[in-house]
């Protein structure tokens, strides 16, 4: 008799079109492989040698201003520009480039270099779903994709652990969202509904998978899941993209980021590293993107304590992406924590 | 006038048709984040404590032979599983499951703990090549596909210092395979020739990315390179598959394996982490595998130095793979370096 705590098996994952293995029984290997230092100083709110914090000079010369919720401005170091030239036509199929043009920004989330998504209060929240919708409601008109995104910990190549996200503007659809919009664009054409909106759907009614759902939100830790504690949040409504979110929905979206980012530091009583960004639809979607779901992944690489990380390498990435618990035992795991923050508790 | 030092552009990967963001211009910006502590430790011969020595015990209990070269056993915490019974079946399109079967194994490259691949002896490297030879060709008949690989270094996940890799066995094409297979099926529909066969003699000719070439082997950065200093491995003749290589090809092969991993090593002065594996023709492929040439990818994780690694997240999770330096700028500086092992040098 097939159990999916003990036996191997692949998931696929209908947004993207790839598969993963689970092999549960894994987990019980014992570690003798690399730990991450668990981060443990505590940071002032205002760290003169940090170059997010207001009033702070940055690299560029440029002064921040004295911003007190959200403040967004051009990366330093942006990886896309906006005045490059294309790459000249090649004819050969097994050299080609094409041009990318663009614009990269950072989101400081707010001037308190202590604080993190969970901490902040809900008003503090609230600026940062607003900033999102805003720039992105900014940057649509101009630019075929905006992918706004958060790297949080050293772990996940954060270079400042000042509460801050970027966003990368492009004249192109990048390789993972091109994915998800031809998944989900084949998914309209033969049902007539958005694929993540009956998804959804499925797993409200279900809740094995359901990690915290609020009056307009929910997230869950996906049936494809690859990362061990990987949830995927969007409404329970049908909506397209940041910037068609009502009033009560943003509000809302502040509640349930500070429960679900808040059952993330509980897990191990650290700040969860994680990445996290949004998909929306594409700025010159067909059909004004009514196949596309709003949605965010949160990509957390922490699997069984502070220091132990999943390592996606060797067979992940020759071959395919395996996971060592079921998306199932995560979710159980996130769905028994508090929603106080631990470090709140402590107080 | 385009510039690939100067201005971002994409590269298309014609073996996934995935693209990368290639924004060298980014390399100049400062690090302010996480190092990894570069491993320095000598290591003895033989540890006593390591489960990979000859005639030590093993967490099943299970003491390993007083082996000379290579030493072949199954994976006591295996991935796959030979005797798992398939999930039921599912109709929901939103939650599919399928069958996992297979098996894992280690692969000891020698019994000296204190040695990695380009510190082996020629001799010693040709035991490897002819254990990977004779495992695929063992499975191969059993299983739909065989995923040899290593992940070298703590950086990679690697648990063990003691020179080893590894063999998943499967009854299914893993996601990445899957996808190397579609399109180099498909160029040989078009072309009548194998895809990888035509690219490497286009770099042959060009010599740009090309980082060592040997009599029967050759290994460049390739053109849509995704790692900083990735590296495609593959022979210059058309062969589909490990073990179809013949005894020059395959005596030639630790020639360029030493010469390659000697060159990671001498670039940043440090036993340098990556994780490599080979893809070959499936075995049920069609025309006998006639469009597919076999080959080993190299993926090293690091940049900027020995303890700076480039970061594989936000952007690149969410939306594309994006890297820093060209493959271009990557191929000279490691064609520059000496063949010579730098700790052989300091001698
Ligand atoms: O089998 P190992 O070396 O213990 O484990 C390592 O390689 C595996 C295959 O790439 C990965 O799934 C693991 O995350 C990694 O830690
Ligand atoms: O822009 P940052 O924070 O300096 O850099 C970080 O995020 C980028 C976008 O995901 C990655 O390309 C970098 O590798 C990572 O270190």
């Amino acid at each position: 008799m097939f159990d999916p705590v003990d036996h191997p098996h692949r998931r696929y994952n209908p947004l993207t079109g790839r598969w993963v293995l689970v092999s549960p029984h894994r987990a019980k290997r014992p570690w003798q492989g690399q730990m991450d230092a668990p981060v443990v100083e505590a940071r002032p709110a205002h760290d003169p040698t940090c170059y997010l914090c207001a009033g702070n000079q940055r690299v560029s010369g440029d002064h921040n201003p004295d911003y007190k919720h959200t403040y967004v401005f051009g990366n330093d170091f942006a990886a896309l520009l906006n005045d490059t030239p294309a790459p000249p036509d090649n004819q050969d199929p097994l050299f080609r480039a094409s041009a990318a043009r663009g614009l990269a920004r950072v989101i400081c989330f707010s001037p308190d270099h202590s604080k993190t998504l969970p901490e902040l209060s809900l008003d503090d929240l609230g600026y940062v779903v607003n900033t999102w919708c805003e720039q992105v409601a900014e940057l649509s008109g101009e630019w075929e994709w905006v992918q706004v995104f958060e790297n949080k910990g050293a772990a996940m190549g954060c270079s400042n652990p000042h509460p801050h996200g970027q966003l990368w503007a492009s004249n192109f659809l990048p390789t993972e969202v091109a994915a998800e919009d031809e998944h989900q664009a084949a998914w309209f054409a033969g049902h007539g509904t958005p694929m993540l909106l009956d998804y959804i759907q499925r797993e409200q009614a279900d809740g094995t998978r359901t990690v915290v759902e609020t009056e307009h939100w929910i997230a869950v830790v996906p049936y494809w899941a690859a990362w061990p504690f990987e949830t995927l949040l969007t409404p329970k409504a049908h909506v397209t993209h940041l910037d068609k979110l009502g009033a009560a929905q943003k509000q809302d979206l502040a509640v349930i980021i500070k429960k679900l980012t808040t059952r993330y530091d509980n897990l191990f009583n650290t700040s969860f590293p994680y990445s996290m960004g949004w998909h929306g639809a594409p700025s010159n979607a067909l059909n004004d993107g009514a196949h596309w779901q709003l949605h965010a992944h949160f990509y957390p690489p922490l699997l069984r304590s502070a220091s132990v990380r999943k390592f996606m390498v060797g067979y992940e990435m020759m071959a395919e992406t395996q996971r060592d618990i079921t998306p199932e035992q995560a979710a159980a795991r996130l769905q028994q924590l508090s929603e106080v923050h631990y470090l709140q508790n402590e107080k």
